[in-house]
C-alpha cells in the first residue's frame, strides 16, 4: 500500500550474525540521540536509505542551509567483537499500516543478514526530570533478558508501569518473535515533557550498550556536543520565531525556554 | 484493503449451532471484562487468532515482562447445554473500513459454524456510578428479544436513550440481519468516565448469560480477581508514572486516582 | 477504493426528466429534515439503497428498539407536474475520497434518468436563532438561478457571506457542471449551534420547493410532528444519559437543554 | 492511489528552459497572493488543470455567485527574458501521499519542459506583524543560492530558525534534487496568525522575482486590489456570519476583526 523504496549505498557487506540496534524518534528522542551518536562515533557506513510517500510531507533545512527530505537509514559497523547494524532517522512511519509494513521490511533484512539479536532503544516519560535515570527492559523471550542481566544493571519490572510501546521500537520486538529472532527493548527514564531532549536517558542506554558490546565510544563527547548545540540554538531562537504547527525542530528550540535542567 | 490474517490453533471442532458471544474493548470495557472472565472460568480453547496491519501499531508488556502484539482471538467451549464461541481481544479495528471488514469476516465464520445466535456485550455510560446497574438490550429482530425477556429481567426501551452503538458490538448486530442470524446486544449501565473499569456492569451482563445458558461460573471470583489487580497496580503506580499519550493501560491505572468506588 | 454497494428495491420506474432533490445531514440538518418530511408526505417509493464500508462504523437503535445500519437511500415520486427523485439518509460519506466517489455515482444515476435539474438543500449557520430565516441560493450556472428567481423570493448574494459548501450538497452542484446538468443549492438560514435542529430553516426550503413544483404537502404537519418528537425525547432524556462521544442522536437530545426556542 | 486527473487547456506551448514558480496556499498565503497576482498582471495562460478526489470535498461560491470546485492549475507566460510556468490554486493536497504524488507529477511536467529552475514561494510566521519583512531562502544546492544572492538582497541563514517546510513548497525543492533540477524556496516574513493575509510578505517575494527576472509588474496595484477587497468584505461580513468549521474564506473575513494592520 505505501510502496517503500530502498536505496542501497555501496556494496553489500558480509556480516557475521550482526546485532541490529534501532533508535528512531520517540519519547524524549532517547533512542535517536543514542543511535545517532554511536553511528557518528564509530563512523558506521550507510548501507540502505528507506523512503515512502507516507513519510511526513515536509523537508528540513540542514546546517548548510539546504533542504533535506525526511529519511530513515540503515548503517553497519564491524567492531572488534561484534558486527553491528543501526537503524536511524528523522521520522517514524506516520500511521499503523506504514509502521507495520516498515517493521516487517526491516525484519526481512535482519533475517537476510542472519541477525542474532535486535535491540530497540526508547524512553519512559516521567513527570519530573530524573536525577539518575534507570534503564528498564522488556523482550520477546526470557532468555535474552537473562543474558543482559548477567552483564549489566537493568530493571525488568516494566509490567503495569508503562503503557504500550508505540511505533517501530515496539513492533520490531513483537514481530521478531514469529521469526525467532531474540529482541530486547532498552527503555531509559526521561522527562516526559514534549519539548524535552532526553540526553541523560540516551547516555544511560549507551552505557548499557558499551558494557555489553565493549564498544569504543566516548560518552563525555555526547554531553559536550549537546551543550554546543544548545548555545547555537539559543542564539538563533532570539532572532526569529517560527510559529508553524510542525514541531520537530521547534521541540528542540523550545526546551530552552521551558526546562532549566538539560539531560 | 487491510488484509486480515487468520491463524488457526489446533483442530477445528465440530460445534452444534453454537452461540457467538463478543466482548471487545469499549465503554467501561464492560464487554471485555465479562468475556475475558468467562473464557477463563470455562477454560475455553483458543481457535483463531486475528491480526491486521490496521491494528494499533504498538505492543503491550505482559505480566511476564514480555512484549505482546495486540490481538483479537476466537475461543470455543462445549457446555452441558450449549456450544459457545467467544470473541475477545485487546483492541478493536481502528477505522471504519477495518471495523466493517472484520465484522463481516467474523460473520463468515459464524455462518460456517451455523451459529444460531450472536450476543454482543457492551456498556451504557452514565454521568454517575450506578448503584444497581440495569441491563438493556437491542437486537436485529423482535423474536430474539422476546426469547430473552421470557428468561431474564432485561430492559428493551433503548430508543432515544443511547446514541449509536459504535464498533464491532454494533456492526455484528446490524450486519447479521442480512445473513438471517438472530443477534442481540446486552448493554449494562456503567460510569461513563474514560478511566472507569465497569466491573459491576460486566457482572450484570454475566448474570444474564448465566441465567440464560445455565453456565457454571463463579461470579464472586470476578470481584476478588479485580480487587487483587487493583492492589498490585496501586503499588506499582506509585513507583513510576507513564506520561505517554497511549491510554490502554493508563486507563486502568488512573481510575484509582479519579474514582472512589470501584465496580 | 471504498467499494460502494447499490441495492435496488422493486422495478426501475420510467421517469420523465426527473428533478433530483438532495437532503443529507448537514448544518442544522436543514436539508435532511426537509427531504425526510417531503418523502413521508408524498409517500415516495424507495428505489436504491447505498452502502459503503466507509460509512460510520456504528448502528442506530430505532423506535422499534431494533438496530439499523447507517444508510443513504434514493426515492422517487411522480407528482402531477414533475417526476421527482430524492436523496436522503442518516449519514454522509466521511472522507474526501468517499464524498467525491459517492457524488459522482449519484450523478451517474442522474444522467441515466436524464435528470433535468438537481437541487441540494442545506443551511447557513448564524450566531443567533433567525426569526424569519431567509433562503439563499448558488448554482452551477446563471440560468437556473434566473428561473428560480422568477417564481420564488430567493437571495442570490452568497459570495463573501458563506464559506465553502462542504460535502455532497456542494459537490453535486460542482461536479454536475461538467455533465451539463443544471444544479442549484438552496441554503436556509438557521442557528449554527451544533445541537440545534433547523426546523424553521427546513420549512423555508420546503416553501420554495412547494411554490416552484406545486407540491401537495402540509407544512403545518411538520411543526406538529417535531413538537411530538420533542416531548417524547425530553421524557426519555431524564431517565438515562448517554456519555459516549458519538453525537448524532445526542445532538437531538441535547438541544432541549441548550436552546429555548425550537425551529 | 489518489488518481490525479490532468486537463489540458489549448495547445501545448514550446517553452525555452522555463522557470517554474509555485505559490499554493500556506502560511499567511504569502505564496498564493504573490503568484495569483503575477499571473493576473502578466496575463499568463492556463495550461493544465489538476484535480483529485483527495482535494477538500467542498465547493466555493465565487464573485458571480456560482459554485467552483477546488482546483490547482498551471499557467505559462513568455516574457522578454524568460519563459515562465506558474503553479497556483485554492488548495494543497490534504495528506502525505497526495502531497508527494502531486509534487512528483509536477516534476514530471517540469522535466518534460526541460525546466531550468524551480522557485517555491512561502512565508515564515512571526509572533508579530513585521514592519519590514525580510526574505530568506533555502535550496537544493549551493549554486542556485549564490546566483540569487548576486542579484538580490536575500538572507540564507534559515537553519535553526524555521521548522520543516511543509507541503508542496518544501517537497518540490527536496524531490527535484534527484532529478538534478536547481530549486530554491523564497520565504518572506509574515505574521503567523492563522487569520492573517500576508500581503506585505508577498510583496517582498514579488520584489525579488521582479529584480531577478526583470518582470513588468505593477506592485502598487497589489496594495490597491487588496484594499478594495477588504472594504467589500467588511460590508458583507456585517450582514451574515458563517459559523461552519471550514476556514478558507472565513480566514479572510476574520482578519478584519482580529488584526489592525494589514499587509
Amino acid at each position: 500500500m505505501s510502496a517503500w523504496k530502498i536505496h542501497q549505498f555501496g556494496k553489500k557487506p558480509i556480516l557475521k550474525n550482526p546485532i541490529l540496534i534501532e533508535g528512531l524518534p520517540g519519547i524524549g528522542n532517547v533512542g535517536k540521540v543514542a543511535v545517532d551518536f554511536i553511528i557518528d562515533e564509530l563512523k558506521a557506513k550507510k548501507l540502505y536509505g528507506f523512503f515512502s510517500y507516507t513519510f511526513p510531507h515536509s523537508v528540513f533545512v540542514n546546517e548548510k542551509n539546504l533542504v533535506e527530505l525526511p529519511s530513515i537509514d540503515m548503517y553497519y559497523k564491524k567492531t572488534k567483537n561484534y558486527d553491528l547494524l543501526f537503524l536511524a532517522g528523522d521520522v517514524q512511519p506516520i500511521d499503523e499500516v506504514g509502521s507495520y509494513e516498515f517493521s516487517d521490511m526491516i525484519l526481512d533484512i535482519a533475517e537476510e543478514f542472519k541477525c542474532s539479536e535486535i535491540i530497540t532503544l526508547g524512553g519512559i516519560g516521567l513527570h519530573e526530570i530524573p536525577k539518575h535515570p534507570k534503564v528498564y527492559c522488556t523482550a520477546n523471550n526470557k532468555e535474552i533478558i537473562k543474558r543482559y542481566k548477567k552483564k549489566v544493571d537493568i530493571n525488568e519490572k516494566l509490567y503495569g508501569v508503562v503503557g504500550p510501546i508505540v511505533g517501530v521500537s515496539g513492533l520490531l520486538i513483537g514481530l521478531s518473535k514469529r521469526r525467532k529472532i531474540d529482541a530486547i527493548s532498552l527503555l531509559a527514564e526521561t522527562f516526559g515533557h514534549p519539548m524535552y531532549l532526553g540526553v541523560a536517558g540516551a547516555k544511560e542506554n549507551l552505557k548499557v550498550l558499551e558494557k555489553k558490546f565493549d564498544l569504543d565510544i566516548n560518552l563525555k563527547k555526547l554531553e559536550k556536543e549537546i551543550s554546543d548545540m544548545e548555545s547555537e540554538l539559543i542564539k538563533k531562537t532570539k532572532e526569529l520565531t517560527d510559529v508553524s504547527k510542525t514541531t520537530a525542530i521547534k521541540k528542540i528550540k523550545s526546551k530552552f525556554k521551558d526546562v532549566n535542567y538539560i539531560g
